[in-house]
């Protein structure tokens, strides 16, 4: 092996290996780089090439952002609604300007409402007619499947994001292994609950969401695997609203006083809180969820919640925007884009 | 707020305001910006500088790898021994060349045996000597508190990694929060046990470190906060070496056939492991640990262990590039540093 330390600055390339590989003078890279004008187009292309095959540009970063082209313009279609998790997404998505312009990407959000698959669709459809790229949150529907198709048809690629859309031509799908994210919750809350039997019911946001279908497949996977004496008692929809989350909780209760544990597969999760704190059960019952939000953190800390499973979005984001690069500049469309961590946070590893 | 859509490319700079705000002609930024001969560094720099200001260069990554400077040269010095979460961290730190090399930084690892503070006082001197800065495990003793003095003196940066050292000069402190580290392990630990009197050893590496010192802190704390019906029969260090927490363990559950739990606090988690499946106790007692490696992988899936807190060690070693990379650019040491995250990991949610 090389000694790192006088190594390091051996094989840096310069400006000649660039215009060698190029086929130009070193007067042309110069021109390029520097963006003056008098090179033809195809050239402009040969020399960014070359420079990026000899990583003279940074590698995370090429095209630098000095040099970009035209900025690919995406639109990211996300559920309005009461889920904070995914507002707070938005918010961030139409504030990364300067985070995706090293991708040379930029990004618009449009709140779709949710659980409206032909809504959906219809915004697909003109989102495809502007955008160079679309990333979504997809519903499992043949009406969003068909929309999909014909962007695909069109050349327009499509992204899913945190939740996907099987047999669709989807170019990549951004987002956790949901059906490990449902084995996960429900470890953790056979682990909480002890080698006991125990009654615990699912809230999710929809099951024509796939993600929140495959993690109350996860989660009946696991108990049937390993907690057999854990028995769900209700598999409810609350449609990420805290208001309904907080009715269907209520009426669970009613039904099962002596309900040990609550699995939140959606957004939403304060409503089921709130219903906890009032029937005074929510240091009783184990009560894990998901998604980051401020009101998951006050819930962490005062003990209604016992667990989130979170993704980080930033790096979603970031793995959308490099999708959308990748693509733009033929390679993989997931190269170099590391699975997305279901990470867990208790009450005592809140970042 | 903008679209953002169509005000990415707007405000890109140019060669122009590179040149106008460093003070010279656009052709001097020419030469600068492609390595060309014939500029003053004192010139270089202010050009350099200015690129950088006007995020000419990609921001996170400057100086652009293509322009950088001589690297500083560093030399990282970790623990010798049974480890291999730290094996793993030096042999990934010594292959890590293109990596830092976007950071201005290239880094050596030279591995002192452990536990020894003379020795590693010594080290540290040696590496000061001859290197830009340096980054170390710390032990906590006056001799590596002198060593660390004097560097500081001679004007190299020191950064502590893993595990710090109190009232020295140190620049910076790159690993994780242990207390809050030990008091997430000690929330698990009471969870997975339940509400109910249990016997819990500790098993630390060596309360040299700063590091197991505060993590056990942190393990005692919480469980006199929210489960005072644990009790810790004992404490014990086994040097991070699996052949010494073996005997530990088989010591620990000679005296106590019925321990419920092990904290271990430090690295050669496998040792425990065996002695707990010769005993037919590893699907018993709740075993939480430190660090992921493929032993502890393996303890994880077998069921062996519960649960392993760790931490990125890829994101570790850019963040002492990054603090190096500031304190050459004369900036904060932690300047766009994040505090390091307690990830914790179960069998179903091994990355």
């Amino acid at each position: 092996m090389d000694n790192p330390v006088s190594g390091a600055s051996r094989n840096l390339p310069r400006v000649a290996d660039v215009a060698r590989r190029a086929g130009v003078s070193t007067a042309t890279v110069d021109r390029v780089l520097n963006r003056r004008p008098g090179v033809r187009p195809a050239t402009v292309a040969r020399v960014l090439q070359a420079a990026e095959a000899l990583s003279y540009l940074p590698p995370d970063l090429a095209p630098h952002p000095a040099l970009a082209q035209r900025p690919m313009r995406l639109v990211f279609l996300l559920p309005a609604g009461g889920n904070r998790f995914l507002a707070l997404l938005g918010k961030m998505i139409a504030e990364a300007e300067a985070l995706l312009a090293p991708f040379g990407v930029a990004a618009r959000v449009e709140q779709v409402r949710s659980f409206d698959p032909a809504l959906l669709a219809r915004h697909l459809l003109r989102a495809g007619a502007e955008a160079d790229g679309v990333a979504f949150m997809a519903i499992e529907h043949p009406a969003v499947r068909e929309a999909v198709n014909q962007l695909a048809a069109r050349g327009v690629p499509v992204v899913t994001l945190i939740s996907d859309i099987g047999h669709a031509p989807r170019a990549a799908y951004i987002g956790l292994d949901n059906r490990a994210a449902g084995r996960l919750a429900g470890y953790l809350m056979a682990r909480f609950l002890g080698r006991r039997p125990a009654k615990v019911a699912v809230i999710a946001g929809s099951l024509s969401y796939r993600a929140h279908q495959e993690r109350e497949m996860g989660v009946l996977q696991l108990f049937d695997e390993q907690a057999p004496e854990i028995r769900i008692v209700a598999v409810r929809e609350g449609h990420d609203e805290p208001a309904q989350n907080y009715r269907q909780t209520r009426m669970l209760l009613a039904g099962h006083p002596d309900l040990d544990g609550i699995y939140s597969v959606g957004g939403g999760a304060e409503g089921i809180g709130r219903a906890l704190r009032e029937a005074r059960r929510d240091q009783a019952v184990v009560f894990i969820g998901h998604g980051l939000t401020p009101e998951c953190r006050a819930m962490l800390i005062d003990g209604t919640m016992e667990a989130v499973i979170t993704q980080n979005p930033r790096a979603a984001l970031l793995d959308c925007a490099r999708v959308f690069a990748n693509l733009r500049a033929g390679r993989a469309a997931l190269q170099d884009v590391e699975p997305a961590r279901s990470e867990v946070l208790f009450r005592e590893n809140l970042p």
